[in-house]
């Protein structure tokens, strides 16, 4: 079997943060696999064939990846970002565990890439220099009491915090309740970031405190970062710089 | 003033994972400054001096690194990994908000890389593919009362975690520590991955459940992901695949 299946981050939008590892995979492959707005970023050559697909038929393209690759097709799933954070790498180990014992035989390599909240931290500085952790606000796929759980954990631990998928389509009251429960335990005055579409051109970054947030500042396209008890703000003529710093009491 | 500062991450060895971004950065610098091992990797050429340092003098290399830009230098900061996680951005913005007001003025740009946590789960498979946190076990820069409080809070949030820097030099005991609190609140069976110099030629990958794993398992090129209640092991011929699926409950 010469079929193999890679499963590989674009980072956050730009040319510039695709690994060459990930451009090597492209340059192999005879199919690519994804979610439209990410297999649009695919450049058509002869011998490549196309497979986009909608938002939520993860499963279903999962599988049908690890059909071709085990037909001996040479498979690359793209995800934005990191595979492995909230997006295609879990759903394709999903589909392997459920699937014919012979798909487990199969070449399979993960291939990470820039994930957007890495994107984010850097433009606006380094608010995930310490200790931080990262959680899907989409509840898709877990219900909300467990989110708000784990909001309320991690800030007792002081984590900073990175939201992906802060408005959900399904519940898009989602993100006020987490605005209002922040402000609840953290105050009002910890900065938070709204990175929009970073490295693309349409990228926006604000960073307001708490009580200035309000949910109409994320949308789909953004990354929520905020900050633990001891992040700070840099004032410059420039964009202002957030950051945690590397040490804590 | 022309010269400016950038800080960009090496990711986590290979050069297939380094970004386009950072190398045309490092194609235009004449200054490059860094822990030794880090700088090492840069090829020498005429026209750039490089500034290796040693470990453990982050603060003083940041205020070298600004005090060349802001005489007109090209300087990149080098980190493995991201910059921004447990590495130099967050060290420049401390020398930048302690120095001179106008190093605020200079061009300071962070250029994101593979952080060692996501190189090593696309290595093992997708165990960060569920909300998760990252904590730096160092307790070179807070108190160890501190790692342990929010390793406990991690558990309980059910977040799987990814545990930089796990062998201390400061404090070598640590990790023995970090092992027994681990096995007590989470029981033996949960799998913990150790994941050493992912991506070069000395990788190796050992996946074991917490019973099983030992102090010796880690070293200063370790990185060290314990799962969630919800982290699985996929058997078959060739190395198991350890992922977290998408959806809790």
């Amino acid at each position: 079997m010469s079929g193999w299946l890679a499963i590989a981050g674009l980072g956050p939008g730009s040319e510039a943060l695709v690994t060459p590892e990930v451009r090597v995979a492209l340059a192999q492959a005879t199919d690519i696999v994804g979610y439209i707005p990410y297999v649009a970023r695919i450049a058509p050559r002869d011998g490549l064939t196309l497979h986009p697909s909608d938002n939520r038929v993860e499963g279903e393209r999962a599988a049908h990846a690890l059909e071709m690759a085990a037909a001996g097709r040479r498979v690359v799933v793209v995800s934005s970002g990191d595979p492995g954070v909230f997006a295609m790498a879990a759903a394709v180990f999903e589909a392997l565990e459920a699937g014919p014992e012979a798909w487990r035989d199969l070449s399979i390599n993960v291939l990470p890439g820039i994930t957007a909240m890495l994107a984010a931290s850097a433009r606006a500085g380094a608010p995930l220099g310490h200790d931080f952790c990262a959680i899907n606000l989409s509840d898709n796929l877990k219900p909300w009491e467990l989110i708000e759980r784990r909001l309320r954990l991690a800030v007792e631990a002081d984590f900073a915090i990175a939201l992906y998928n802060p408005r959900s389509k399904a519940r898009p009251e989602g993100f006020a309740r987490t605005i209002d429960l922040l402000r609840d335990v953290c105050g009002d005055d910890r900065p938070i970031l709204f990175a929009r579409a970073v490295s693309t051109p349409e990228e926006t970054l604000t960073i307001v405190p708490l009580s200035q947030a309000t949910p109409d500042m994320a949308d789909m396209r953004t990354m929520v970062i905020i900050g633990s008890s001891q992040t700070r703000i840099i004032s410059r003529s420039g964009a202002p710089i957030l950051y945690t710093p590397r040490s804590a009491s």
